[in-house]
């Protein structure tokens, strides 16, 4: 098994919590190589109007460090 | 930024815990004006005849204090 | 209130968090009587090609004891 | 199952952390209606000359939101 | 020193925390060969009608394994 | 002693995290008598531009509940 | 207030966890002068032959420091 | 991945934490098949004569569910 | 590195958390040789009237051990 | 609402823990663009002759990533 | 003091935990300047065929930012 | 059983995190009679030019209180 590094990442989706982890993970992809898992950290919501209109999420994201 | 309060809310569905905390959110919302945010404290779920019968959470719920 | 007991388990689903539960409480249902309800404990899950490949969850499950 | 609130109350008997709580309850069961249960968050003591003068209980209270 | 294994319990009693653990005990043992010791994980009650109708106990046991 | 409850609060202020934590005291002390103590739960800050804009404090605050 | 003390204690009692912490109260008020509180830290036992032989505690002691 | 199960396991070693461990999954190797990971929750030690007389360590043990 | 102790103090200030902090460490300095540093454990205050009467804080804090 | 990240620093400085916080904000500034909050993680001191001589902080410092 | 960064890194070794943290600190120190300590977060192993074939631990190790 | 007390200790090593321990209990059996066991509660590194200088340990420490 190579070194790999833990990275803390917020994001959020107008639609579920999971949404929004995908929403991270869509993004770390961008950047980060080499992703291998994600721990969910915290689960929150913005409320407007009485109403859910953001699920939003903290993760752990872990990716492999190279060479 | 005005003075905001936290209360923890229990509730419950058949569905899902993401439409337990709709439960909560819509209850809170008869009594509660100013409801700005909430975080997921836990999640649990009753078990009747081996199938999940009640999706249950717990979430505290932050809404600003007037004047 | 008999006597219960707590037994902690993973499980996976290639769909969703709330999948991998009922999963978990698919099989544990195979050997154990009684269970009357659960607890999340953790929500992870596994990369592969920077996407989510397999929803991860920790859970405890409560189930009486008889007799 | 309705939405329910959990409050945090704090109370103290000469006797007992046992009868600190049931101080605490009767007391609740004044104002609130609807209670359903409560968890023990921390149990401490007041000491006066060496003998322990109060036994000092912090308990979360549930009760049922109605209608 | 044999190796070990620590089993989670909840039990109830309509008296007290302490009898509720008394009476997880008196299950445990039941089935349960060379219990050494134990320790409380949580202490919860039941309410009805503004009183404390069931002491309810978690704890996590422990019970030498033999060979 | 009497019983008294607690409840979450949070606040901010363009100066410190003590001067928030004086912004909640003040509003709760508006509408909640028989204030005895406090405890900080959490610190942290908005930043604008590369500079706090505000520090914000979550406190318990408890007070005692009259009859 | 004067600056006070904070020392970690265990004991143990045939009866009950609440005479433990009274065994261990009058043991530290043999040495130790202002003691002014305390905090139950955790609450174990030892069991022989099926039953409970001691009841053991982990206390937090507070006690003011002279001059 | 198949569901899985969680187990607390402790044991002691004369010479070293690691040991303890080593010594924990050699027992639960003989009655737990399907054995896939480990924890460390706690390390302690016992102490005779000034001198550490056991390495003991707490284990939570991760094992595959057949079928 | 020497070994070292760590203790917990409590004390308080009218001015504020920082101040009680100075305060302890200046008590503790009295009679404790070798300090090498702190960490706060909690930072509570007593209300009186509705104002902040007392800051108090508990810190932990490490010395030295000569020879 | 963008995907952020969540980076812990760690800062000192001879006045204040604000003013260390203050110093941690202005390095981050430097290199991180997007900076929009931040939570205090642990707040530490290092003695030197008996006085406080560094007031130090841990932070999780929070900046949306771009793109 | 210079602001310092805090980065979680994860490593394994088919030795000990200890040989672990030195892999970790070997990969971490070709890319990262001014490392100067670390904290142990977690010791896990994965089991293959009832023998521990991977020693894995996460740390949290810390570097002072440059200029 | 008699009333112990329990003592929070860091020591170094520049070998190992078990010999730092020992260390610690080295020095605590010069002042402290009747020691009992240990508990780990940390394990954290110093690191010079890239490698590990000094292995560092905090534990809290066991001991029976006479008479």
């Amino acid at each position: 098994m190579a070194v790999a590094r833990v990275t803390r990442l917020t994001a959020a989706s107008p639609t579920s919590w999971q949404d929004a982890v995908q929403e991270a993970i869509g993004r770390a992809n961008k950047t980060l190589r080499g992703l291998t898992g994600l721990e969910v950290v915290s689960q929150k919501a913005k409320i407007i109007d009485g109403e859910i209109a953001e699920y939003r999420v903290t993760i752990d994201v872990t990716f492999v460090l190279e060479g």
